[in-house]
């Protein structure tokens, strides 16, 4: 099943580790960043920008794209790589955390889950069967069990009831997977549970035992705030084998991902960068900063003088400010490639401290500074 | 007045000139296209794609950028040029065409025009001599006077009351540009009259007399139709001086393009190229081509293989096809590109052409396929 696929652990320092991640599309460096391209584009982005940017690997939403254009459709005109024109590697959910946050009448049972399409109210049905099935047919390259992620709160019956679906999904994925899944593709578990650490242990060894090439931690960053999220993650990973990726889904804010990859999570995705560039938010290296706001409206310095993006060195902050406030697409294209370009920065920061040994003074130099918003000092 | 700036009119062949216009900025190749940089921003285009694309010279919008960020703030800041990373030559227009058509409560005065900006509600007042004021902090290269252009239809006396009002603005115009215009920038005067010749041949001779170094034809392209707007135009060129550059404003398709080339314009500019992408239409060397149309879906051809835009050669109509019906930025972005780019070939096309004498015989090829839109030939 990973024949192709692989992951080698380079260094770990400080709880981090710096690895690699090796597809027949190119080698993941971890930790990873994958820039979000829901709707087989990575918003108000060129491909080329993204991969100029550092990003060795993005993800695809399978939800999205079986509603439209269609997982048959992209299969005929040449999958996933050839459509969105993204040669490097690709993961793709299952599409179960898509249809619990978009999809009208949902009804989970044992055999999948049904939905309502929010593109156009039609009726569809997800199996673990049909999750395996659609990501075959992009073509992904890492693909996601189908698992059942539950709101917070849920009481503790509610999210082992949760979990265990999730673990007999993640077996009939695995099935599947076996059948269709190609030479170099990757089937990666999620481990659900909540923030109940005892169910958090049993699904974790339920899918390590599985076998599987890599495991994602899922259900977190769902509202229970960043120490609920980090004291599970912590519990969380003591079950998983140190030599397969770990993958964190839905993370985070530039702090959030300083804290995960010092608890060992070599792999992340989040629409952070991207959405909130579109309304004008920019993360820099002096912390977040908010172009809608006032005080840039004269300021001719470039947002970002330590990025080597173009958006963050060659623009003036007035501009951006301008762009903004007249709702200008420029103003998206820019933010949301500044944006990118700086998460993608930051994992190289990481990867290289880790690889020097020096994590621990890196995590303590950025984790404050990036979780500020924007000062008067900046 | 016109230190720096020239026109040297290189070619001329079945009515169609093919000039340069020298600015401290760069020269401009004639028959130019300017794509519009509304607010400071040619729409969903980095700067540097629009110079790439073949554009000589941009057109930015006084009404907007008075109102947001304002003129006195972009002098501020080093001008326009700097503020949107544009280094070639600007064409600012005077506002008073976007006022009549964007602005509330407008009141015509022979001091001015009063009226309410659609940002915010907040008055105004815009006279020749402040139009100008505000061309000058914006440091545009070519500047034009301020004219009342009315709406179609109008009664031969509201034609002509509006055409005498701006020849006095005009005067007015000419008097604050020789006070506070730079050298190199240029002052271009608006031909009016609507579609009433007489009415025109006085408008055009009295601005000649004025010895101003441009003349563009104004109140065009605005329902009277393409056969009136050819007809009226012609007769309009007749009493422009042949050595000063003349420019059809706010036109148009590039059928129209064509047309109006063969009777002698030299410059134009057009929301049509990236309105139009934003849209989801395309300009091709094949026709215009609708993709939210579904015959589109799973056509794995690109938009235009004739085209040497990256837009329109390396993506699918497929992939064009999904973004437009998603609604993603990218689809504006690459069919904005792709149309910015084509009108530029378009243009180039037609100064190749008449330089070596054939275009005639590239008017005849073009002008009918160029007019169609999209067939199942395609």
């Amino acid at each position: 099943m990973t024949r192709g696929f692989g992951f080698k652990l380079i260094a770990v320092d400080a709880g981090a580790r710096r690895g690699e991640i090796a597809t027949p599309r190119g080698v993941i460096r971890t930790p990873a960043f994958m820039p979000v391209g829901t709707a087989a584009s990575v918003k108000a982005l060129y491909p080329g920008q993204v991969r100029e940017a550092g990003a060795d690997i993005i993800l695809a939403n399978t939800y999205h794209l079986m509603l439209r254009p269609g997982a048959e459709r992209i299969a005929r005109l040449g999958g996933l790589h050839a459509f969105m024109r993204w040669p490097g590697p690709i993961l793709t959910d299952s599409g179960g955390f898509q249809i619990m946050s978009l999809a009208g009448l949902r009804k989970v049972t044992e055999e999948g889950v049904a939905f309502q399409s929010h593109v156009d109210g039609a009726r569809h049905m997800l199996t673990p069967e049909r999750a395996i099935e659609i990501q075959c047919l992009l073509g992904s390259d890492i693909q996601m069990q189908l698992d059942e992620c539950i709101a917070f709160p849920a009481s503790p019956d509610e999210a082992r009831r949760a979990m265990e679906l999730s673990l007999r999904w993640a077996e009939r994925c695995r099935r599947a997977f076996a059948e269709k899944g190609s030479p170099g593709q990757a089937l990666f578990g999620i481990v659900q549970g909540g923030v109940h650490p005892e169910l958090r242990r049993r699904s974790a060894e339920a899918l390590a035992a599985m076998e599987l090439p890599g495991y994602a931690v899922g259900g977190l960053a769902v509202g229970e705030g960043q120490a609920a999220m980090l004291g599970t993650l912590e519990r969380t990973l003591t079950f998983l084998p140190a030599g397969k990726p770990r993958y964190l889904m839905g993370v985070g804010t530039p702090a959030d991902l300083i804290e995960a990859v010092a608890r060992g999570i070599d792999m992340f995705d989040c629409v952070m960068p991207t959405r909130s560039g579109r309304h004008g938010q920019a993360f820099t290296w002096s912390g977040r900063v908010n172009l809608r706001n006032a005080r840039h409206a004269e300021d001719p310095r470039p947002l970002d003088e330590r990025s080597a993006c173009p958006a963050a060195r060659e623009y003036s902050r007035a501009y951006l400010h301008h762009l903004v406030k007249a709702g200008e697409h420029l103003g998206a294209m820019l933010l949301s490639w500044a944006n990118v370009w700086f998460y993608q920065e930051l994992m190289a920061a990481m990867r290289a401290a880790v690889a020097e040994g020096r994590f621990a003074g890196f995590s303590a130099e950025h984790r404050e500074r990036l979780a500020g918003a924007e000062t008067n000092r900046e």
